[in-house]
């Protein structure tokens, strides 16, 4: 499984994600699940990806050969569509159609394909947009009661989310709310697993500002979830039953 | 949706459920989903359900005219039964054969029913035991490495749990970890409501010590889900990134 967060704040976007991918128990490994599309200053996207590995790395393969083709075009190529909503509409139908492919070469042995994404952008002149896509291509937008989206294993990571997350909480609190977010998740279930990955897209700056990988052994995760762990414990054993 | 949570404590078992229970989303009703069976200082026996409503209450209702029948004996009702984990077999065998019998009925309809439960329970002279029945009939048993069971939508309360129970904790301690655990659930999940059913049962008391039913406007539970809210907001803010 996978766990991916994005936050849309005043300030910018937040973006996490794990790195693990198993087919089944004992076959265990680490991808990627965050991708960039860049024109720093006139256009970033952020995609996060969850759910089968050969539908998420088909869906971003055909994205990339729609840029690079040379018959790329507005209708095609999320660096040429000239809005966000029209970016979400081509990974979308992208998404839909590999998802489709690859479902009907799986029913002949009776399992089946999925995945769904998050995808975080902004074009000079427009707005930040995050929306959730969908297996089947439609998609949902984060809005002001609602700044977060998430995929994957989103439940154990979603009670801190929703008691600090609001519209207007800054970005270096978004950054501590996603990785104590995945924290909880990464305690809870073995199916999500280090490293991370984590961006920041500032508002108008139309690339990604902050890009960092957190391996396993990282010092400053460790502290902050150990002290997120002492934190609980303190306010457990002070409340009164 | 429902949430139902069991601990097997050193000091005793505690156990809590929500009531709420719907057919669709625009069909919402309480119901009980907590139960005793109890001879006072022989054996008590506490049973917790989550699915399909149609499911347990007719197990419950078999349950219960097992112990009625003049023909009850050792192998039918859960009252005569033993051990702990015969009592475990009756009930999954029942809890099995009620759900293949609906599942029959509803296949016409390509719909399927289907519960788990929750069974704890304790007999003069025997050991607790915390039993989780999955709809099967099989079980499993809570241990020393893991005390808690939870049946429903379990994961938005599991990271608190895993972060604070153990074997040793107190029954006090237990009872504000399997609240928080609601609370959270609460929160984050509409399909899980007020009021509440709690109850404890002391080692060797074999019988129900503490039963409460915590009702929407409930202060304490309001007060206490306040002050875990506020140690979190403040653990929160302490963190540094």
């Amino acid at each position: 499984m996978t766990y991916c967060v994005g936050l849309l704040l005043s300030e910018g976007m937040v973006l996490l994600s794990d790195t693990r991918t198993n087919a089944g128990l004992d076959n265990i490994s680490t991808y990627r699940k965050m991708f960039f599309f860049e024109e720093p200053g006139e256009r970033v996207i952020c995609v996060l990806t969850a759910g089968s590995l050969s539908v998420t790395q088909t869906t971003l393969a055909r994205l990339r050969d729609a840029i690079a083709s040379p018959d790329a075009s507005e209708a095609t190529s999320i660096l040429r569509a000239p809005t966000m909503l029209k970016v979400a509409h081509i990974i979308g139908d992208t998404l839909a159609q590999v998802r489709r492919e690859i479902d009907e070469k799986l029913t002949a042995m009776e399992q089946g394909a999925t995945a769904s994404m998050i995808v975080a952008g902004q074009r000079r002149g427009g707005e930040m947009r995050l929306f959730l896509i969908y297996p089947e291509g439609n998609f949902i937008e984060a809005t002001e009661d609602t700044p977060f989206l998430q995929i994957g294993e989103h439940k154990y990571g979603k009670p801190i989310l929703d008691r600090v997350m609001k519209r207007s909480t800054s970005l270096t609190d978004g950054q501590k709310a996603v990785l104590l977010s995945m924290d909880s998740t990464l305690r809870s279930n073995l199916s999500v697993g280090m490293p991370l990955d984590l961006c920041v897209i500032e508002k108008d700056a139309c690339r990604v500002t902050m890009k960092r990988r957190i391996e396993s052994g990282d010092e400053s995760f460790r502290a902050m979830s150990e002290a997120w762990s002492r934190a609980l414990r303190d306010g457990f054993t002070q409340i009164k039953l």
